[in-house]
This record gives structure tokens, C-alpha cells and sequence, in this order.
């Protein structure tokens, strides 16, 4: 899952490099997504190294990662980096926490390669300086953020319901009954969200405050 | 003019990664794409270096190359191909041919990043399968790549016109009273395409001789 993802983190980011309003920036993120590359390159090796084949160990999870892209392309530039701060931070959140119940050698690779990452970070301080020049943007970024999450958590639970095997790892993995531990996750998930979003100035409502 | 041609073909190899029919396919290029971000930057480095701002430098350069692209957007893998390997390639012995005239460490900058790019390389292998598979597809490519040299060669002329500084670099620099020098330099550059268009099984009339 997280090899597709970063192909398509690749992908994505190359679009968005498009949006950037001056080359400088275009430049910036063109250098990221390259990065991206280098972690797919980890990723597909480390599955060889354990005799799977990478397009065939993707493909389930390929239709569930599509269609969120696909449902939430970008129309500009500051929604570009809403996405990805938004959303790669809470896809992020969740590869670190499914990675605690790996192996100590697939294990350091997943926290690697997330921590080679730097686009929602890069993200943070432009959505900041975008929302110091206009605040009146941060209403329309809350809401297009809701729809992100929306987006996340129904393809999360496409992935769950098609991919036995994953889901009973996290249960098992997670504890207290399954169902309790979920619960936490999803805690630990929804708080580190809302502290993002109020980091940068967006609220968790979707309405503006200011 | 090469430093904004190194953005771009970031920008398109990413588009024409989505063109690959396999996962495999679809890396090599995103790969090969993220090298050309490393060729950007050494060239704005370059460029700032001699107290020169690089977007400023190349915005001059930006329609026709930005032109050229967007007449020439590939419909399929093997158009895309076809483009990186009949375009890139011009574009290459014309830079190469520019470069004599430079000071030697531009020239090695311009050399090395040239050399950098597998993607023509790539691309020729790709091709070569493709009609070996199918030799039919080889008229439609043919007619593809004459669209392509004819497209470069408008966007080109356009350059010329309008940086008259560039035009007369080339002009004193291939000496020979300059038309005369131009002559001889279109002469190179035909030679190389023609034998290149055969090198993969293509043909330089548009017309499948098959």
C-alpha cells in the first residue's frame, strides 16, 4: 500500500508542481516528488528481497488509492497544498501506527521513507503565509479539507472491507477486543488532525471563525 | 533556455509515466524524470552563481518551449516515446552544437546534464519492441515524428526571432559568413534524425515502406 502510495505521491506532486504560482516554487516541489521515487525504489526492492512481486503486491490496493486522488484533484494551488498537508499527514499517522506491529527491518523502512517526505511540512508554512495574506481563504480551505477527510476515511474503509488480512493485523495488532483499539486509533488520528488544522489556522467545522 | 527545458521534461516524462501500460514502466520513467530535476538545479545554481536570477533568465525561453509542448501532447505510450526519443534527441545535438561556444564550464555543465537524460536511450529500446511486435504501427509513428520535427522547428525559428542575442552567438560561433554556417548545422542535425529514425525502424518520408 504504501509502494503504490508513493507512486502516485510522485504523481500527484508533478501535477501540483503545475499549480505553483511561480517557478521557484514549481522547482521546489518537482525536487520533492522526485523523493518520492527513491522511496518507491526502497519499497519495490525490500518486497523483492521477500520474493513478492511489487505490481502484484499493489495491485488490491490500487482502485481504493485512485479513487481518492481521483475524487480530490485540486483546483489550485493552495488546495494542492491543503491536500497534502491534510491528507498525507493523516495517511502518514496511520502507516506509523500499522508499522509498530511490523518486523524491526520493514519497520524502520516504513518510518524512513515517511520521514523522507517533506511536502506536508513545506505545505504548512505556505497554507500559514497564504492565510496571513487573505484570511478570508481559510473558510473555503476548512471545508475543501472536510471533504478531504470524508474522502480518506470512506476509501480507508473500502481497503479494510476488501483486504481480510490487513484489517485482522490491525486488530489483532491494535488490541483491547479490536473494536476498542479501532476506537483509540481513530482518537489518536482525529486529535492529531485538529491539531494540524488549527496549527496552520484552519478549523475542524468547516465554517470560518475569524 | 536548457534550465526551463529540464523543468519541462520533468513535467511531461511525469504525464507520460501515467501513459505506461505496467507498474514497472511507470517507475523507470518517474525515475528518469526526477533526474531531470537534478539537472535543473545545477543550472539555476549555475546561473545564480553568475548573479543571474534564474526564473528571469529563463522566461524568455518559456512560450516556445511551453508552445511546442502543448502542440505535441502524446495521445499514447508510444507517441510518448516516439516524442522523447525524436524530440529530446534534436533538442540535445542542438544544445550540443550551442555549447561549443560557451566557456569551458558551461559547456562541461551543459554536456553532463545532457548526458544525464536515459530517456531518449530509453525510449528507442521501447520503440524498437513496439514494431517489432506490431510493424504496422510504424507509419502512424513515422507521421507522429514528422509532426514533431515540424513543430520543433517552427518553435525554434520563433526563438531565433525573438532572442536576437542567441541568434547571433550561433551565427558567430558556427562561422562560415553564418547562413552558410546555419546550413551546415541543419545538415548535422537532419543526418542524425534520419539515421536515427532508421535505428529504430521508422521511417523519415511519413509513409510505411514496410
Amino acid at each position: 500500500m504504501l509502494g503504490y502510495a508513493e507512486l502516485l505521491a510522485f504523481d500527484r506532486m508533478a501535477a501540483d508542481a503545475r499549480l505553483a504560482p511561480d517557478l521557484r516554487r514549481r522547482a521546489v516541489l518537482s525536487e520533492m516528488a522526485g523523493l518520492e521515487i527513491t522511496s518507491y525504489r526502497r519499497i519495490t526492492a525490500r518486497l523483492i528481497d521477500r520474493g513478492v512481486d511489487p505490481p502484484e503486491a499493489m495491485a488490491p490496493f490500487r482502485p481504493a488509492l485512485d479513487a481518492y486522488h481521483a475524487q480530490t484533484e485540486p483546483n489550485d494551488w493552495l488546495e494542492a497544498l491543503t491536500k497534502a498537508y491534510v491528507g498525507d499527514s493523516i495517511a502518514d499517522d496511520f502507516v506509523r501506527e500499522v508499522a509498530r506491529f511490523l518486523g524491526p527491518t520493514d519497520r524502520r523502512l516504513v518510518l524512513d521513507v515517511l520521514h523522507d517526505s517533506d511536502y506536508a511540512q513545506y505545505a504548512a508554512g505556505e497554507i500559514r503565509g497564504a492565510l496571513a495574506d487573505d484570511p478570508s481563504r481559510a473558510n473555503r480551505l476548512s471545508m475543501w479539507a472536510r471533504r478531504l477527510v470524508g474522502e480518506a476515511i470512506m476509501q480507508a474503509q473500502r481497503v479494510a472491507a476488501e483486504r481480510a488480512t490487513f484489517a485482522e493485523i490491525l486488530l489483532d495488532g491494535l488490541g483491547g477486543g479490536g473494536l476498542v483499539g479501532v476506537g483509540a486509533l481513530l482518537k489518536r488520528l482525529t486529535t492529531a488532525h485538529t491539531n494540524r488544522m488549527s496549527a496552520v489556522g484552519l478549523n475542524n467545522e468547516g465554517r470560518n471563525n475569524n
